[in-house]
């Protein structure tokens, strides 16, 4: 910075006593990793076009760095030391090292050589993705898609698994979950969804016309912010911006920030996107004081993350109780377009189930199914059972069976996604996890809150907040997602309390 | 970032080759120092209040860790390796050894401890100097001035120097520069500048009173990026952004950002910092690209850089020609402001010259002076010539006999500047030196380009622009000052040729 000296500055310390030092490194670690999250958050939001080039170098480096610490002998040496130590292996310094330890071996087993080729291969195939979803072309991309699998099965077997290599791949996302366990629970959902399903179809659509009115960008940024600060987030340690694509990004203990996309057309986008995110940001900026700036200090898992993204957007967001607050201050904010939109016409039109093609434009009832579909496929992709050639054929089918709508093309079929093309296998049903662990601690929470609908109605989220953030927020790493769920229910992941919030919610006449 | 896989990336290859290892580390120090950048930057501009603690330790750990690449002992042995090679003592890759050299060299001759203690002195110096300004309370700030002197001596000691300590510090600031050399010419400029402003001061105070209206914020961006642009800034290798005070950074070889500030009441204020900050960028963006990513590709001295940003702002900015292209628009954009404003009533505005206390607010033909009395009293610190106690008065006494002002408090007094909070001494004379090597580009850019001057009047910047490139940008560091103004002039630094400009602007009655 021209007209400001640079003071130089001293490294973190790293003393004799070895959880110190453990310590040290980890706390690097994550400053570099929170470091290249404030240089990627730029990159969607502010960044100059020029930069991109040596901005990609800069992010290396920087994930090189926090690699380095996070899988140098020095912490096996570590780990090895403090494991003897029994009074470590409980409370906050217990999940530290078990988290270590996990994240030491599991960067242990993958080869450099590897790691390498799986992120080289990953850029180069998202490349080839958008230029073969452009041109709705399957072969172009398809000897990406062959490698990728091929190194993502090596990427398995590295890492060890108990049942199948899909494990492994699952559990970089999701972990401490097998796939058997996921498949039990989606093959329920599965029975309970399309009967559902069916049953919605065969009634008439809801009316989403007035949705589609123009709703002018800075009425709907009001509206959002609004909203985003009404359920807790605080713009001290947060921010809203605009990106290609929404998203939640940690930049620091107390700098979580969220982005989302307004478009004049479609008014609910823009405004769910930024509940969504807001959910997000919420978990990371509940995470206990005791944890910050170590690994514990962030969500357990995606499904996790996104049970407290999708309660917010979906369960609380989409419900009678809320718009009954939010209704009448976005009707000041849009006058015209809302003029004679009952509260009832409102809710059903933005819970309109209709099955369609893609997954991120799916309603809340036919979502999990797209879901569905890519974990059974991109199972029988790692396994061998289905070859890349039968790819195409197999998704158009489960489309057909699951949500009895078939894609007329590529690219609105199974070239729509970006995940496999970045080599990202078994992070599709950390999506579907989600709404089923919200479901389960929704119902938690009207058990301990028997006022919770009464307070939406009021626009009171306080309690809710305060409830998630001791609950499930404040534990950051040291609960798995199976651990929360049982300690929060009493029970396992289950798909039953979900199945019945959708029954309820859409087959009955009066929902909430 | 939720919603996303990280990608493991590689580190920069560091092969047998000396020279090829040696540039890595380089690489990989510049990497991290724009990554610094881009977390500074944002901490200016974007950051929410409660990350402050966090981002303190993201960049220390960055600054700490490019560092570490520059003062390696490996640098040591590779310069000492190549040094033998005599192919590599010419071009690029003799300055980039030369310079690696000299980075190397200040950096090992200073003990790790005093790197510490300089940093967190200065740290908590500046936020005693904020309390104290803020207090009118020069006592409470001494402690804090005498220690940072203290330290900075032990620095000049370390660093080493020919004759008096204060070349060491200038020398961070002003490389290849002694003080002598700049003693010499600042006397000259004070023996120019003193009757000069006595004589201006006889006469009238030019009008400014237009210049006071209200001029609303969203118009001073609009023309602000106009001119920015005219000028040949490229928004797909920066951006213009707000902060509390103006800067220009680099993030990238191709990412150079500018921040301003506007205040309704001070038209003048946001659009000559935008022109000044834009001459900084576009020396940072004008460096080679044969030097890109090396500590090469970089302004070569802070005076250099202050030439740059004073040519555009003041010599250019502030001329008859250039208005008489931009007040038409300016105009346009504030039709009742600049109601009946003539051309030469305008542009005797924006130069109005009139002694004041505050450096950062005085005009072109005063503000040397301001400097000078800083480049004064800090040797005389140095040396322990002034004891601190003394500096408030003899302080005072450099005003009156400067600029005939004399300020009532501490705060528009000795407590009105950053810098010697922050530890650096050295750095004020840059400031007047850019005023002397712009005028002296200035003279070579008439003899260049006779043209110069109706090219301004047609808005027209472009043959600056390119002449500016050629003879000072795409050398980056290849070229010290001194090397410079004798390459482009023929002749040394000399303060003479600033004193026509000015004389010429302001003691006839028709300047440009």
């Amino acid at each position: 910075m021209i007209g400001e000296t640079n003071s130089p500055c001293a490294r973190a310390g790293s003393p004799g006593d070895p959880l110190e030092e453990l310590k040290a490194l980890d706390r690097e670690a994550r400053l570099l990793e929170h470091s290249g999250a404030v240089l990627s958050w730029d990159q969607e939001v502010y960044m100059p076009p020029a930069a991109v080039e040596e901005r990609a170098d800069q992010l290396a480096l920087l994930q090189s760095l926090a690699h380095q610490r996070d899988s140098s002998p020095r912490v096996g040496e570590l780990l090895d030391l403090l494991q003897a130590e029994s009074s470590l292996q409980e409370g906050v310094e217990g999940f530290f090292l078990r988290e270590k330890r996990r994240s030491y071996e599991r960067s242990c087993r993958v080869p450099e050589r590897l790691v390498r080729d799986l992120a080289q291969t990953a850029s180069r195939g998202q490349n080839a993705w958008v230029a073969a979803r452009k041109a709705n072309d399957y072969d172009q991309f398809k000897p990406w898609l062959e490698r990728l699998i091929e190194l993502n099965r090596e990427l398995a077997d590295h890492l060890g698994y108990r049942e199948t290599p899909y494990d492994a791949l699952l559990d970089q996302y999701e972990p401490y979950t097998s796939t058997a366990e996921v498949a039990e629970v989606f093959g329920t959902l599965k029975e309970g969804l399309i009967p559902l399903v069916q049953k919605i179809a065969s009634r008439p659509l809801a009316d989403h016309s007035f949705l589609r009115h123009s709703f002018p960008v800075e009425g709907q940024k009001q509206l959002s912010q609004e909203v985003m600060l009404a359920l807790g987030y605080d713009l001290d340690q947060g921010r809203l911006d605009c990106s290609a694509h929404p998203f939640t990004t940690t930049l620091g203990s107390r700098d979580v920030r969220i982005t989302t996309r307004f478009n004049e057309k479609l008014v609910e986008s823009g405004l769910f996107s930024t509940i969504h995110e807001t959910g997000h940001a919420l978990y990371e900026l509940g995470v206990g004081e005791d944890l910050a700036g170590t690994l514990l200090a962030e969500g357990t898992s995606l499904g996790i993350h996104e049970s407290q993204s999708r309660m917010w957007e979906n369960m609380i967001g989409r419900s009678r109780a809320f718009w009954s607050h939010w209704l009448p201050r976005m009707a000041e904010i849009f006058p015209d377009q809302l003029e004679g939109v009952s509260l009832e016409r409102f809710y059903r039109g933005i819970n309109r189930v209709e099955p369609s093609l893609i997954r991120v434009e799916a309603d809340e009832v036919t979502y999990s199914l797209h879901v569905i579909l890519r974990f059974e496929l991109e199972q029988a992709l790692i396994s061998g059972d289905l070859p890349v050639d039968d790819l195409p054929g197999a998704w158009n089918q489960g489309m057909k069976e699951l949500l009895g709508v078939v894609p007329r093309d590529y690219s609105s079929g199974v070239l729509q996604d970006v995940h496999w093309s970045m080599g990202a296998f078994g992070y599709f049903p950390t999506y579907a996890l989600g709404n089923l662990y919200a479901a389960q601690f929704l119902k938690a929470l009207e058990r301990d809150l028997p006022a919770l609908w009464e307070g939406i109605a009021r626009g009171e989220y306080a309690p809710i907040l305060g409830w998630l953030r001791q609950k499930v927020h404040r534990h950051g790493k040291c609960r798995s997602a199976g651990e929360l769920v049982r300690e929060i229910t009493g029970g396992p992941l289950d798909s039953s309390v979900f199945l019945e919030y959708l029954w309820g919610k859409y087959d009955e006449e009066q929902g909430r």
